[in-house]
């Protein structure tokens, strides 16, 4: 994905401020906040708080309010990873290019790393001094988004949807996508508009314009899995198919995925124009940008 | 452990309100949400979510304020167990006399149920209309006594302070004890006097008697796993000494353990009284019953 100048400062801004909210790691227990590091500093996309800041300054409001959120939110994120790679789940042994967590440490370390920064997601919203008022919104709507009903119920489901029942209908994988991945996009967004202060409709305006361009980057993944290239992505393509996790490009074909990975796109264009920003804008760009990303 | 009458009204109490909090056992993804049920709903002393309502009801507060802070306590304690009992870390398959999750279900249902029942805690913090005031006060408190610097640190220690290195000095494992136990008793008490509405002197001393409190209880587990028996445990007494678990008895011996833990009644008692509550007291009172408890 080639990134404009704004998605680039978003990234270097939330790279700055995870290493600040991070316990030292020299701080006992010193292997715990070691991993903890390992585990967050590693590099990203970090395309999740670049959306919250993003959708923050787009409408109106600062970095400094945004700062809160767009962390708790990468917190939760890399959490999910952590755990997602465990042995008793997908049993991942390279993440960017390194080593996971239980690979360069141990399995223990690793449940304890991803329970750690889930806690300190929550503390560092809790101890927000900028948005003392906005600080019990970001949790509840981080909250459900991370929860049983969002992302930990998507992964649940991304490893009950058995290849061999039927079960794999292009509705269950939707569901699978709108818990595990599009509901912390919508969360991102969300969090934007409520660190901007604005009013509850613009609020739920952001969250479903994450919610379909967080189901778009989950099309566009499950076609680079089949599609791109191992240098390219920093991974094994092929992974998914190998394993016979369930897809989009299972449910509906290549070329189905493709359309149906247009109509996400389309969707989150017109959410983007509801927000009042059409073609050419920052976040009608995004959505250009995670469309055709190769990486 | 025999209870009075409040602290049975505490546990009575409790049990509504997790199961009133929990998503429906028929909610998708019911399989998660059944197996968070299963580690939440099986018993349990629920002596932390006591404490909570007893501490604010004896400063002054009401069983109302003290539901959000005592629902999310215990959903974080059971996360605790669930984790702990896994393969990677303490490896057990009962627990209250009933298979734990990852036996009664698998691991990786596990590792999510921990993950959702962490969430949940704070997302009903965040959603508490009584205590809209407190509620950010109250995440502050648990995610500070949960995270790398509290519990989370504490069984990271545990698990790394090896038999063999003479690294058991009693001091560490005082330190090890002040973080996986005592910091979650010391949140009990702490937001049992936010919800109340104390000021923060009291809200600072009823964290400390929570804290010298949870030091003892954890010295009792230490001397109950040598001298308890299986039928009143409800689990197997000697496992930790079979494990070459670090325990006090191991620091100190039997008599130096028991000596150790009547210090730390005597420390309990006494900030009980800097709170104002003297022998027959419920908060003193408290502290007899954990010294005395058998189970």
């Amino acid at each position: 994905m080639s990134a404009p100048r704004w998605l680039e400062e978003g990234r270097a801004w939330i790279e700055r401020e995870l290493a600040a909210a991070l316990p030292g790691e020299q701080e006992p227990p010193a292997r715990l906040h070691a991993a903890m590091r390992y585990a967050l500093l590693g590099g990203g996309k970090r395309l999740r708080p670049a959306l919250v800041r993003l959708t923050c300054l787009e409408l109106g409001g600062s970095e400094a309010a945004a700062r809160a959120p767009a962390v708790a939110l990468e917190l939760v994120h890399t959490y999910s990873l952590v755990h997602d790679d465990l042995p008793a789940m997908d049993d991942d042994a390279l993440r960017r290019g390194r080593p996971t967590v239980h690979v360069a440490f141990d399995e223990a370390t690793a449940i304890l790393v991803g329970d750690a920064l889930l806690t300190l997601a929550f503390e560092v919203l809790a101890t927000d001094e900028h948005g003392r008022e906005h600080g019990r919104e970001h949790a509840r709507v981080l909250a459900a988004a991370a929860g049983s009903r969002g992302m930990v119920g998507g992964q649940v489901l991304d490893l009950t949807l058995a290849p061999e029942d039927g079960a794999r209908t292009p509705e269950r994988l939707e569901d699978m996508h709108a818990r595990k991945t599009a509901a912390l996009f919508g969360a991102a967004a969300e969090m934007g508009a409520i660190a901007a202060g604005r009013e509850a409709g613009t609020r739920a305006r952001a969250a479903e314009y994450g919610r379909a361009l967080g189901g778009l980057f989950q099309a566009v993944d499950d076609l680079l899995d089949v599609t791109g290239d191992a240098a390219t992505l920093g991974k094994t393509p092929g992974k998914d198919a190998a394993l016979a996790r369930p897809t989009l490009v299972h449910a509906l074909g290549l070329e189905g995925a493709r359309r149906r990975a247009g109509e996400l796109a389309a969707s989150a264009r017109s959410r983007a124009q509801t927000l009042g920003f059409g073609p050419g804008a920052a976040l009608a760009e995004l959505v250009e940008l995670v469309h055709s990303r190769r990486a």
